[in-house]
Parts: C-alpha cells; structure tokens; sequence
C-alpha cells in the first residue's frame, strides 16, 4: 500500500521544519517588539462565516465539510473572521486598542503554483478599536521591521501604500456612483498584474467615458501624491484623505522606515472591506506575487453582530516570503541547524556505556540536550556523529574514567580538551 | 449575524494562547534535550490513509471531506500515519535512529467531554530504527523529564509500564489462540475504567472457561515483575519478554526516574499495531484520562508501503495535561503573562507626542519591545498602563527632555528613576 501527500501540501521534514520555525520565530519577535499579543482559533469554523466577508463564491476555495450532527463546516481560509468573531464575543472586556498577532495555517483548494499553495502560514497582525494614522503606522511599520530584522533591504522590498478613501472620493469626484466602486476595486487591483489593454477593456465594462478611463489610468501609474492634484479637482474628502496619507507618510519617516515606502494609488486590495489606508510589500524586482497585504478595515465586526469600531491589519504568507528570502540569500539550505546538542557523550570503552546512559539523564535533568549513542561504535566513528548532531562539547567516557574517575570534555569548537571531576560534574553545569 | 464557534473547538484569546504556549515550549524543551528533532505534515491527507491502521471504524472518529478534484481527505486525527508515510518516503536518506518529535493540531469528531475535545494539540516523540531497550527508555525517560521539569513529582503522576511481548507469550501460555489476541486487547485495556463485573463480562464473551478468565483477572491486578511465575508457568518467549522488560525498568532506574515508574500489566493499549513495550502515565489520584501513553510498534512502516523497520513512540495531548497541571496549582490563570514589554514610553508632555514615536521604532530596531501611548492622557494613568503591560522599564518624555534633552528612566520593579542622555541613548541599549 503506498500513500502520497495530497497535492499543494507540505511535509516538513527537519529541514523543512527548521526553515519554517526560522520564519515564525521572527514573525512572532517582531509581533512582540510592537506590544503584540498573540492568539488563536479553531483550524475549521461554521462554513457561513467565511461566506458573511466573501459571498458564497468563497464556497468554492474553502476545504469544506459537513460533519456527524449535520453542520456545514470549513477548515480556515483565513483568521480575520475568527478574529472578528472572538473580539465582538468578548467586546466589552477586553482593554482597547486591541494589539493581537496570530500565525495560523490556513487551507484554500486553489490550484497550486508558485508561491500558492493548499496549505499555507500566515503571519497576520491587527490593531482594532485605534483610529489615529498611529495605528496604520504600527502595522506597516511591524511588517517593514520583521522584513528588515531578516535582512532585506529597501532595495530588495518596498511598501506599496494608498488609500481606499481617497480613491472612492477621487473616483466619485470623477462622476462614477458610489455603487460601482465595490465592482471596481478589483478591476483596479489587477492593474499591476495584467497588461494595459486587458486592464483597459475590464475598466471599459463598467465605465462607457473614456476620459474617466484615461485619467483612472493615469491616476493608477502616480507615484507621487502631490501630483493627484493634477489630474482632478480635489473635493473637501478627497483633500481629508490625502492629507491623512501625508501625515502616515510623515508617521513612517519618523519610525526610520521611509526608504521602504512609497506612494503607489493602484494598490487596491481586491476585497470589498477595507476603508482606509490600503498596502502591499512587493519584492522591488516585482516578479513574484505580494509578499504582505492589509489596510484599515472599518466594518468587519459589524457585519459580524458587533459594535461599529476601526480596525487595521495585515497579512503575510510564508510561501512567497521564503522564496524571497531564498532569492536574496538570506535562506540557505545548510544553514539552518535541525539539532543542535549541548553535549554528546562518547563511549571509548564499551563497558562504559550503563554510564553514558546515567550522565545523560543528569545532563537533561540539569537542562541540557545530549545524546549518547545506543550502540557503541569506534570512538573516530563517534565523534563524527558528535559533529553531525552539531554538539557543542562532547564528554569522553574512557581510561580516564576507569582509572581516576575523570571525564574528558571536548570544545568541538576549539577543539580543547580538559579532564573534569566525574563526581562534581552535574552541578558544575551552567549554560554554555 | 451572530456567530460561534464549533462545539468542542477552542478559542485561544491572549491568555488561553500563553496556556498552549507554556505547554507546547515545555515539550519542545524536552524534546531538544533528548536529542529529538522536529517534523511537521499536513493538516489533511488522504482518507485511506488512516483506514490503514485504524480500519473502518476510524472514519466516524474523522473530519473528512470531498474536494473539488473527488478526493477523499481526512483531517488528521493523529500524526503517526503521517510519520509512518515521510520516513518510507525518504527510508534511504534519512540517518538512523530517526529520533523525531511533533506537535500538530488533531481533530475528531467525538462528543466533547473532561479531557476530551475536537480539536486539540498532541505532542509525539518517536524513535525508528532502533530495536535496542535504550530506545523504549528514552522514550518514557522524554515525557517523564517533560512532566517533571513542570514540577510534577512522582506523587502526583506514574507511568504504568507492560509489555504487549509478554502479555501475549503468557496469554498464549494459558491456551488462548494467537487470533483472539487482537480481540482481547481492547477489552483488557478497558480493566481499568470499567467495574471489574463489566470487564469479566467482556472477557465472558471472547474466553469460555472460568479458570483462565480467573487467572487473567489476577494478572491485570500485577505491580510485582516477579510474581508472574506463580500465577503461570513462563515458557522461552514469556522469559525472554520479562528479562527484557526487567532490563527496562533498570534503564530507567539508571536515567533517575525510578520512583515515576510501575510496572502494571492492565496496560495493555487498545490498538493492534503494538509489538513491545507499552506504556501509559496517569495522575496518581486516578481520576483522570491518561495524560499520555505509547509503546513499540514494529509492523506500521512496512503496513504503510515501506520495509520493516521498528519504532517506538509516544503521545500526550494538552487537554488532560492542562487540567492536571491546573489541579496541581502549577498552571494559574495569573502565572503567564500575554505581554511582556522592555520599555514602556510615557509622554508627560503632549507635545512630546512625536518624540514617543521616534523612539519606540528606534528601540524596535535595536531588537526590543516597545509600547508608546496613542493618545496621551495623564501620567500616572500613563505608568498604570505601563504596569498593565508589564513593562520592565518606563521612559518618561518631560521637561528632563525639554530642558536637557534628558530621558528619565525607572525600573518598574525597584522603582528606581535615573536620568540619561537622549542623544546616546539607543547606542547604550543591551539585554536587559
């Protein structure tokens, strides 16, 4: 009987594992460093739910089942339902603003290609209950410093950054109705992922003016706020929402991370639910798909039988990170350690080895790793293990012990060795 | 729109998320001690795959679903299939013994009770490859240094020790034919939770005559190795699986956890697939589900496609274990903190607002944690919130700063304030 994984999943075999940790214990020291605290759901939630942010066309990339007591059910997709259900259940005990991180695993069943996969993580963050540009700042800041902290550049990642806001008051300015905009943002948001003219002619099914068409176009390719004003009459919200963005940009020049960002209106984001502020971090080379994307979302926790409140988040996936971070050399696949041993113990003669076994467990009460080998081989043969394991000192159980009692402790480092007192060893430990 | 969550699923707010990660960081520690490495696989597999080992029963116990391509998949409710698939696949590759450990997510569909969820964590530590008694005892060694570094003590939890080798060398002994033998498993493992009239019951309905019924009984109710031999005449195999067993309970006694371990043959383990030594820990009042249990098993790598290859491995999941460490007064709703800052900034000055900003992402950068006031309010509510949080030390932006450029810090804990020089300060920061 031979069994496969099924397609667009992951086996983390340890050095998988270790790539994987590498990139969640830096999501979740950034997370930190920012005041965030981390949570958690459920892996599958009532399948409606998912269907109240996304509609029932959701349905079709969510793994769903139905189980025993007839419930219709979905394995996540992603957290920020969940995050809405959990703040608005316990909304009036929880001290605001609400500065929560999560690392979920999340399933889509969409087909699998580069840096899309089946199974995913997804670092996400979100402030909910602030509305002040500090809080936009913050999640845009903690994405750029974890970016940062794993040695990317601003030569190697940029922030892309707009507002929903402004664009919903620039378009309205424009003459187009309020109803159109959700049917356009995510023709807007494939500006950058599809050629002109296929971008034209999706803009031209829901606008018949070709001057509107020409100046969205225009407006799409402005890397400069100042130059909005050129293009369109700013009305009084359009003027509010840019000078809200100004004063992000100031925001993000004041936390040192200015080189990293830039104005860029055709971020979108596809979703209907974002109000405000809008960002993507793209690799600066731009040929993969968006390492990061989030923006200030006023309305999810409405929807979901809650109170009116602000909240702005973001999400990162692990599979277009690591890619990058491959590309850019910062991953390696030697250079992540899947063991590393405090101490290994080496058996030089073979009737020593009930006390190999005896060491070792004082060594792990005491809080070190250590191994000690479960057959006796010879000792050039152990030693080789002992570096394989990546131990920092090895213990030699030889004549040394037999005739006065004496280990013999190797750096594998510096390759010192010193005779220590067998008897007093244990509490001669501290960390190395 | 009102949602909850699914019935027997967990929400994991801030402090619940510190519980997990109390729990899950001790395992990972133990792990790494005993030279464990870490491994991970999907969330779901193929259906079939746990029809393996576990037959058709199995699938009620499953979340399972069709996706769009009519596969049959199955979210996993244990990860030892899965292990059993990424060592065949890469058998030849991978050094032996292969000494891994896990901490996945499982679900199954069983009705929600004490100790008992839909969703819940497992921590597995599993040793392949390695036939030799070490083996057997660096696993119960592994979950016994886990519990003991929370501070459980050998009055509060035993492991129950047997072996399925001897079990069935002296149940064949008594005349009972090798293929009832995977019938009676399930019903010997049940002697400790049901009424021994019940358990006689069961056993009525698998063996006939009374008298071997009378000499299993005593048999379950052993602690004492030795006085087997008076209940039973031991032929060749029962011998050899008691030497090898006495060896065990040596082994262990040399690795210092003696007086957590018993021997006790009523551990028997309901599934098929152990070949060897089994295991279980319970708390010592009795009142609870195991908190963890395992064994050798030495057919599930070839049954799943590879060759034969033996292993031993372990199992202890995080929801009897919560309980237990609750009930002994080690897991308190206050002893985790959800956020822990290194410096909290207070501004005592509002126009010192942009300042706060500056210095909080300058402090980010050099790798520790900051929290600054979105809104300034008053101070002392300001040092409040700096408490909440949990802050080690507070800046405090004032006149010092205004006048002399002068921030004041104070350690929260000693109370101490002392003046620094703004200009230098980020350069002077290290560990605190």
């Amino acid at each position: 009987m031979k069994i496969s994984p099924v397609k667009g999943t992951r086996d983390f075999y340890p050095p998988q594992m270790a790539v994987r940790n590498f990139i969640a214990d830096g999501w979740k020291a950034a997370s930190r460093r920012s005041g965030f605290e981390e949570f958690d759901g459920p892996i599958f939630e009532y399948l409606q739910m998912y269907q109240i942010k996304s509609g029932n066309e959701i349905v079709e990339q969510l793994f769903h089942l139905t189980d025993r007591g007839g419930r219709d059910l979905a394995i996540r997709p992603e957290i920020t339902p969940t995050l809405a259900r959990m703040v608005n259940q316990q909304i009036n005990a929880l001290p605001r603003p609400i500065k929560w991180f999560s690392i979920p695993r999340l399933c889509r069943a969409e087909r699998p290609q580069k840096g899309r996969l089946r199974e995913f993580f997804q670092w996400n963050i979100d402030i909910i209950g602030e509305e002040s540009v500090l809080a936009d700042a913050e999640v845009i800041f903690c994405s750029l410093d974890y970016l940062r902290s794993t040695g990317l550049l601003p030569k190697d990642v940029v922030a892309k950054i707009s507002s929903r806001k402004l664009l919903a008051a620039l378009l309205k300015n424009l003459g187009l109705a309020e109803d159109i905009l959700p049917v356009l943002y995510p023709i807007l948001d494939k500006k950058a992922k599809i050629p002109v003219e296929a971008f034209t002619e999706m803009l031209g099914k829901v606008i018949t003016d070709s001057g509107i068409i020409s100046t969205i176009l225009k407006l799409m390719d402005l890397h400069n706020a100042d130059e909005i004003a050129g293009l369109i009459n700013l009305n009084d919200q359009a003027k509010a929402a840019l000078a809200h963005l100004q004063d992000l940009f100031k925001t993000l020049g004041a936390m040192g991370v200015s080189e990293y960002c830039r104005f860029d209106m055709s971020i979108v984001r596809g979703l209907a639910y974002y109000t405000g502020m809008v960002f993507e971090v793209h690799d600066a080379v731009g040929d993969l798909r968006a390492v990061c994307g989030g923006g200030r979302y006023d309305n999810l926790l409405k929807d979901f039988g809650g109170p009116a409140m602000t909240a702005v988040g973001m999400g990162m996936g692990d599979c277009v990170l690591e890619i990058l971070l491959r590309e850019r050399g910062i991953l390696k696949d030697d250079t992540l350690a899947t063991k590393t041993l405090d101490y290994f113990i080496a058996v030089a003669d073979a009737t020593l080895a009930d006390k190999a076994v005896v060491l070792a467990a004082g060594i792990r009460q005491a809080g070190f790793s250590c191994e000690f080998p479960y057959k006796v081989s010879a000792l050039g043969k152990q030693l080789k293990q002992a570096s394989a394991y990546k131990a920092r000192k090895t213990i030699i159980l030889g004549q040394e012990y037999t005739i006065a009692n004496q280990l013999v402790v190797k750096d594998m480092a510096e390759g010192l060795q010193t005779a220590v007192d067998a008897a007093g060893f244990l509490a001669t430990l501290t960390r190395i």
